[in-house]
């Protein structure tokens, strides 16, 4: 049996756990430092506690990295610092270039690295999330979910695809959403918000209720989607395409992280008078 | 009769020009310095050659400026220069701040000036596309249209409000298309644009479509969304809002701009090689 560790057990990771195990493998993690909802969520998923992170480097096959984007290189250096000489799979929503550089943390420590993309929500439900993964060491590492929820994709290219694909994905997803939010709020400052609205009821009659999903989907996650459109921004520029896009839609998310815990979602008039007060 | 004079019949002005003939106006334009493709436009829509702009302001009691962005300040300062004292209606895609600039030149120059924003192709079907007025005066205007192709709407709100929900509309439309293009000219920059739309069937199945849309019908039009986005820009930077999202729809179509006189639309494939070589 395959041991697979998980970093960290956040509402992806643990879904992700979830699904490895159900793919027939053993999987771990390690409390400490790690906050109360986290034991939690792994305990719901029936991992296994190894306390610490040296010793689920020695335990583990495979280390599956799956944390907040600016986290990724962090995470990797102390996994390289174990000196971990099995596959470590960085699942994160970071550009290509940072995928390479965390990539060059792992072989440099003596891991094979395969770089990894998930699109969609938590895993929880058949069909609804994937995971790309791109690079030597693609398809073993795909193996391990086979008849899981989370569906393992391997891409025909090299480490940065599965990086790529996500960026590609979540540009248009989120980018197209923080647009929608400065639009309402705009056409809010501006006056014009019912009569936009009325606009689009005739000639685009789906956008109204796209923005207003933007806000109840979304709404109590935008602090976390800031670091993930610097990352889009930067994964355009070395592309040669303009970052602003996405340095936009980071500023957008940036003003509305103040809703992080809020009970319930605001009216759209309330999120508009925090980003155009 | 009302004598209504249209500077000037493009594509679009033309449509209008033929809407206020229709809502039982005469209409005039002045050929001076206008091109054969102007001249043909106007005379199938049957408005009246006044030869000069001097003339045309003398015979008319309401102006409508119907040109590229970008000239709708000097198009107002020709007119103001006539000293003409009717109403002149400013109904091009600028921003607020650039609208009462434009109204201020026109007031000094002795005229009414009411704010337009055109909402849809040119109005050549009943029902696709809206005149939005607004300032005093708007519903005179309106009146104008009654029983033409052009819904005349007047918006409960001073100058500018016409031009904000324009530049609110146009910011999602011509922006989120701008968005698409460039998500997949990087999908093809990164080698992963098959994999983007396979992931797309499956969890946003609109969503390619949409992006080849974006290319079908923008692509020779490319070239003059640049002066839009800038307004644009330039409207989210007074609301206090990033600009980013609109400078890189603006690169983004300052880049496709080549493709202007194009027979045939490019391959996506093609367009992405023009956006990110």
């Amino acid at each position: 049996m395959t041991t697979i560790g998980i970093l960290h057990p956040g509402e992806m990771g643990s879904s992700v756990a979830a699904a490895a195990r159900a793919g027939g493998s053993r999987v771990v993690w390690a409390s400490a430092g790690r906050g109360e909802a986290t034991r939690k969520r792994a305990e719901a998923d029936g991992l296994e506690d190894v306390g610490t992170l040296v010793r689920l480097a020695r335990e583990s096959e495979i280390i599956l990295s799956v944390c907040p984007p600016a986290s990724a290189p962090d995470v990797a250096r102390e996994v390289a610092a174990t000196r971990f000489g099995g596959t470590f799979v960085d699942g994160n929503a970071i550009a290509p270039a940072t995928t390479r550089a965390v990539g060059e943390i792992i072989t440099a420590g003596g891991a094979r690295f395969v770089d990894g993309g998930i699109i969609g929500p938590p895993a929880r439900k058949a069909g609804g999330t994937r995971l790309y993964l791109s690079g030597p060491g693609a398809a073993d590492v795909a193996a391990h979910f086979k008849g899981s929820l989370l569906e393992a994709i391997v891409l025909d290219g090299p480490v940065g695809a599965a990086s790529a694909i996500k960026m590609a994905y979540a540009g248009w997803n989120k980018g197209s959403q923080a647009l929608l939010l400065a639009i309402r709020a705009l056409a809010a400052h501006e006056g014009v918000d019912a009569a936009l609205v009325a606009e689009w009821a005739r000639s685009q009659p789906d956008v109204t209720a796209r923005s207003e999903r933007a806000v109840s989907a979304n709404i109590k996650k935008a602090w976390r989607f800031v670091g993930e459109m610097e990352e889009i921004a930067a994964t355009f520029e070395a592309a040669g395409l303009p970052d602003g896009f996405h340095e936009a839609a980071g500023e957008i998310y940036r003003r509305l992280a103040g809703w992080k815990d809020t009970a319930t979602p605001p009216s759209m008039a309330e999120v508009a008078k925090t980003l155009a007060p």
